[in-house]
């Protein structure tokens, strides 16, 4: 197995280093080339750029923050659209916009290579642990090449289908849902700790009885303590990911009221400095607002 | 064991039959008798008030649908207060505003009785398989007294201390979070279906990854499905309890805006005439405002 | 013309004194005696309690903070309803919700006295300048007595017909109204500050264009100035009118989501110890949020 | 008086017109000709493109519906942007983007021309009845050039100096505030008829009393009438704005709940076919979730 490997943060590293534990032979590019040290003791090449990296694989997989970075990365100066050999697979894994991934679909379909979506949902600690969960949507062959690599990263690979952009709205309503919870939680605990009740109390209640969900118990532990810092998933990527699912929303004709309070929840975050905090920070103006400070 | 039973509603009913099965002797009250049948050929006692039914008993369990009944059976003119022994215990087990068990408790105390608040997690289907999860709340005596009853209606039962009021926030705590996933699994099944995704695959995906926990897939499928009739839990009860929520919210000094959206959402549906629905179908508007009628 | 006049505050003591200067003949009574001392030096009785001012009166004006005092003074212990003499009118002319008036109409029915409902639009200055507007519904030949001592308080008065309880309602959609009017203002000025805008020029343009309204000017400029002390009207009397128009609301079985997010910004403020300043403070924490303090 | 006018929509006509009762000598275009048939027989002259129209002007006057449009029409292959001689004015009255604004700004000012933001508060009957409010930013001279041509168009021009982002922007907050008095009224009226009250007393008590503003009155009678068709404002062009609202405030960093009330209740009215409604027709939907069809 062989492979390239763009984007080297905090999702991407633990990653591919996963990817060169199985074996791979893996090219490896970022903006920040010092994040690669650790990778290349460990055997992996370094290329100069995206082009570069991706010269003669078949296999290119990206990893950054955001759409832009995503398009820069693919179809921009040193982009690696152009090297594609034929039929060969972008894998691209970043939550992006369904609108994105249509895009870099058309483009690449035009030199003859595929647009595999492939987004995750798991944090640092469970790329790490290799136990993502992921979702893969574009052309049958595309799928299957890229299965055991897929494989590599994670615990378990759904299989969506050929329509690419489904499994970026499927990522961007598991997303939503995280952010339901942690509304729905914020608000819970403040009405606890109003009532004089310790918050931990009502987690360890709620992940033992109706939620018996890792998620619950993880993300509750953190808005029952308060411990917003240091971020595993930074609020200001959640606010991008709210505006995301709203996009499509808007896109799609339809109001979406509960995202629009957590965009909202965001913003808020953000203007007061907190978006390098975790983004279940979004729930502490919901203690502040009720006079309550950690 | 010995106690008396006083409300045989939807889920009443069955959490009765299962301390019959259990070998209480039971005494039973209910405002339609009819509903008392099954559980007299069982072998229960059949009282006329719920004061008859409370004559001599260590323990009166009641489980009725409001705030106001309960006061009603409890305090009214054919109310069981005023025939309890000393030191027995009055088992309350519906989901009521805090202050009303405050309200419960001072009146009891009075006359040497105790209040328990000990409102139950789940729907019929889980109170007739001994499913329930239990909050147990009030003094000490009381809640070993009423132990035996209670794991002979739920799976587990929580002790939360000696103050009932507790155990009464945390339920509707527990409640809300669950409006908070209706809302959630509303709008993220919409955008799928506006985006041309198959609602159930989205619940199969979130089950079996980020929240594998049986209410996501059971009312992800009712929610998935549109399918809201007939009523596990009627709507117009899911609209009490947001009321409650946001009361207590209120008393508290806090805001509680998603708790806020999901009183809009149950009002919406009361008003329309979807009072008797399952209250999953407060998410029907959520597809109706998009333009979808299922 | 002679009257009794119970509750001297910020709105009450100007409005009797306009009663005064129209030379009614007038008994007053408010909770602090001191507040009727200038009353007193210009020719009002003082008594020592809401029954015995309205001893032998046909009309007793009541101006008081809320629902429960509104009830106090009119049913409890030393109430004047007790010794209201046949066809005398209580002119009820606080803010209170629709079934405060159906319960205060029934009693004194039942006595063979009448219940006008009389709320005012206005703050103190405008009750000091008689420049309030008055709504006034109730029996006709209640109305007609009333009308004299209202056009003493009032640039105008608005005849609702029969149902006092009409009058409370739209006493409460227009202070409603003027939540929506400081949401409104609150979100734009931030907006503008944001771009880098002086607040009042926006409220100069708007006053001299689509909105020619002195409410607009004057809330405007508060708003603009961020000048929320000393108070005008309180900002938790806007909780409580929130909270009015809700139960109003709640019970006609309608959603109110704008009402709803008045009430959660009147919250927070509260909760933050902002209640004693001007409900345009409302507005204080929509910048508060973008990242901007005064 | 000499100059190009662009666009003769619902607003573009009646203004077109009053500059050619102003003696302005005026060549038109339009994308429908048939539009310009009646300015023609006064004395326009007709050109093909908006390059055309253009043609050795010194103001080219734009009203047009949208962003996209108006950058086509400026930039686009037909656009006049390359034929404005040296100081020309480019007087765009079209509610749009700041973005836009300052993206047209650099493209003028890179060939020597002036962009001037004149965006109007008034709907087609105001704009026949030479009643628009002008908002006029722009570089100093360029205001001036433009300022009889404006007087001829409206009653009132603010002159807001020289950022043009600066008139976008209040604008956009000037519509926000007319967003926020639909919703408005549209609660209270729904809360009056729940109770029994004909809506139009709340509007006339309303419009006499507090909101002594025309605005109150003719937006009000539309709501209390429900009478939603014909448009004078389409109920499109009010999620158009809502839309560039919110997207104003996310790039100034800023949570605006209100607005995003009214983007929902503008996107479900799209999404229930009543895109062509007047934009009044927000309120529709708050009486039909009460229960209430007009």
């Amino acid at each position: 197995m062989k492979a390239a490997f763009i984007g080297l943060g905090s999702m991407g590293l633990p990653m591919a280093e996963n990817l060169l534990k199985a074996g791979v032979d893996l090219t490896v590019w970022n903006r920040t080339k010092s994040r690669a040290d650790g990778l290349i003791a460990q055997g992996a090449r370094w290329a100069d750029s995206p082009s570069q990296a991706a010269q003669g694989q078949q296999i290119v997989i990206t990893m950054v923050s955001k759409d832009s970075v995503l398009e820069e990365v693919t179809l921009g100066e040193h982009g690696f659209a152009s090297v594609l050999s034929n039929d060969a697979v972008h894998v691209s894994m970043s939550t992006v916009a369904a609108e994105t991934s249509e895009k870099l679909r058309a483009a690449h379909q035009a030199r003859g290579a595929h647009y595999l979506a492939a987004p995750v949902f798991g944090r640092p600690d469970a790329a790490a642990a290799k136990m993502l969960f992921i979702l893969s949507a574009g052309p049958a062959a595309a799928r299957e090449l890229a299965a055991p690599y897929l494989a590599a990263m994670g615990q378990k690979t759904f299989e969506l289908g050929d329509e690419p952009r489904l499994a970026n709205v499927i990522k961007l309503c598991g997303n939503f849902m995280i952010m339901g919870l942690i509304e729905s939680m914020g608000e819970a605990l403040t009405l606890c700790e109003k009532n004089g009740m310790p918050r931990q109390l009502f987690i360890d209640i709620l992940s033992q009885s109706i939620f018996p969900a890792p998620i619950v118990a993880n993300y509750g532990k953190q808005i029952a303590e308060q411990g917003y810092e240091p971020a595993r998933f930074k609020l200001e990527l959640g606010l991008k990911d709210a505006n995301l699912v709203l996009q499509t929303a808007a896109e799609a004709g339809m109001a979406m009221p509960l995202a629009q309070l957590m965009q909202a929840r965001f913003q808020t975050a953000v203007a007061n400095g907190r978006g390098e905090w975790d983004w279940t920070g979004a729930a502490y103006n919901i203690s502040a607002d009720a006079g309550i400070k950690p």
